[in-house]
């Protein structure tokens, strides 16, 4: 598999605003009318513990939206889909507090993630449908050959 | 204004799952059949810092659907609506990452929130509508006899 500076057909990358206030700030997600939103299903926070790897996962229906307001994950993605026209790709994405971005995963791609901070990872995740186990998939860390 | 036991009418709290996992734990926010999802509109985080209070605001379309994953907050309301069967009651929450649980505010009632974590307190906030400056108000901290 390649790595590659161009990103997997339908794997999105949207700047999101924080907005900073003496009180407190605010960071924006997701809005219905954004780019990349799929309709709403659910959305969750899933935590990575520092140098712990979570993958690989994929999705048959599920559109994932990802954001990362605290810590710093390392996202991979590889695309297998027979009828790609990036199939064979992979891409790496770092998400941080500092790097403040959406990543919107279409269904059927592969995806890992790793804790890069010491203190707490979050990823939070604004799926297009519930989670539901019979639409997803999970392979052990040796199924893409990646080196973590 | 008198505060109490019982809960303003229309507002609910719902308990969520953690589920803890050695490579990092998940935490449940909402989904689109649960207790007190009223569509989609938009999620965005805001944090608020130790011993600040964020208040008051009101939203005249606005459904919010909070967690607080990190730190501590303490919400409160009040109820203010001519035809409530509430009207004149006040409720105080706190809700922090051992004390989790989704906290849903329908539109039309005062609420604010002060950050009691020396750390990170942070809000999520699902939200039936998108932000519109339109149909929110803000008023001053004094507006409302309440001691903080």
């Amino acid at each position: 598999m390649g790595k590659s500076k161009l990103t997997i057909k339908g794997v999105l990358q949207t700047p999101l605003k924080k907005i900073f206030n003496e009180k407190g700030n605010l960071f924006h997600i997701i809005r219905n009318f954004d780019n990349g939103f799929n309709g709403f299903g659910e959305v969750y926070i899933s935590t990575v513990k520092y140098e712990v790897v979570k993958a690989w996962k994929k999705h048959f229906k599920m559109t994932s939206n990802f954001v990362v307001p605290v810590g710093k994950i390392k996202l991979v993605i590889f695309d297998d889909r027979e009828n790609s026209t990036t199939k064979g790709m992979l891409n790496e994405f770092i998400l941080s507090v500092d790097n403040y971005y959406r990543l919107t995963i279409p269904p059927n791609l592969w995806y890992g993630f790793k804790g890069l901070d010491e203190g707490l990872n979050m990823l939070i995740n604004v799926a297009n449908i519930p989670h539901d186990p019979l639409e997803q998939t999970n392979e052990t860390l040796s199924y893409l050959n990646y080196k973590w």
